[in-house]
């Protein structure tokens, strides 16, 4: 077993921490775009390669931890959420809707980190980028991550990854 | 004027900044991987979307500051990179290339923060991603990037930009 599945040490086995992403996304998703989302049951990957229409990604600095956290949707789900967000029909995953997961991305990772550093933890804020296309995206260094998948009531899905050392 | 375009106060206008970034690369490139490489004119982006065959990304923090470090090859500069580190031929952008890319990422990335720590800057260790296949990056929030080309001997190319908030 690798130090980064250490059950007792691992954050990604604080249950407060898994609690505040999944918290955040589902503020985030009912506040910002009128979007209902359930939360699937996490697992853990020891080998991300994440691929997808387009994703946001956050590296997470929370001294001593550090980490990354990835929104990736399937064009399905993410042209559902901008329907109930912007009144907009989306076929294209262009500008705009890279736009709309930058913002996405952002309020997430804020929602997340406004209740973990109440709890004492210490994360910082970054810039969040986006991307799309035809992609793949892995870490570079070896580490277990936590992905959550959440369903829309259409039955389309995201996933939401997070990787903390 | 935006005020990320602000001369006098904008970190990408720091030269112990740049430099430190563009020393990075040079010694990582050197020591790592026996590959001498020549930095071009740096410019200024103001929306930065990269597109490329693969790229190693950091985001990075230094309280107060936040940004993003990215580098991204074309598949011709990264392949003879990786032939003059491992004395590999590649062909393809594979999951070996995308680990070459996430450690060069991580010494360039350790390189330029052990300067700048010492210069009284306050950069923490992030993750790095790799992102490979037909990909765009955009960043969420509106900043100006700073792009530097860095030009190999068999006139293959590579770029390293740098945002900073």
């Amino acid at each position: 077993m690798s130090a980064a599945l250490k059950t007792e040490t691992n954050p990604l086995f604080d249950k407060r921490l898994i609690n505040a992403f999944v918290d955040g996304v589902i503020k985030t998703m009912k506040t910002m775009a009128q979007t209902d989302v359930t939360p699937g049951k996490p697992y853990i990957e020891q080998n991300l390669n994440v691929k997808g229409d387009i994703a946001g990604m956050v590296g997470m600095v929370a001294p001593p931890l550090k980490g990354t956290l990835l929104i990736s949707y399937d064009k399905n789900s993410i042209f559902t959420i901008l329907e109930n967000m912007l009144g907009e029909k989306h076929a294209e995953v262009n500008q705009d809707v890279a736009d709309a997961v930058g913002e996405l991305t952002n309020m997430i990772y804020g929602c997340a980190k406004t209740t973990l550093n109440q709890l004492g933890y210490n994360f910082e804020m970054a810039i969040p980028s986006v991307i799309r296309g035809n992609f793949q995206i892995s870490k570079a260094e070896k580490s277990a991550t936590l992905v959550i998948p959440f369903h829309l009531t259409n039955k389309t899905t995201f996933h939401v990854e997070i990787t903390v050392q």
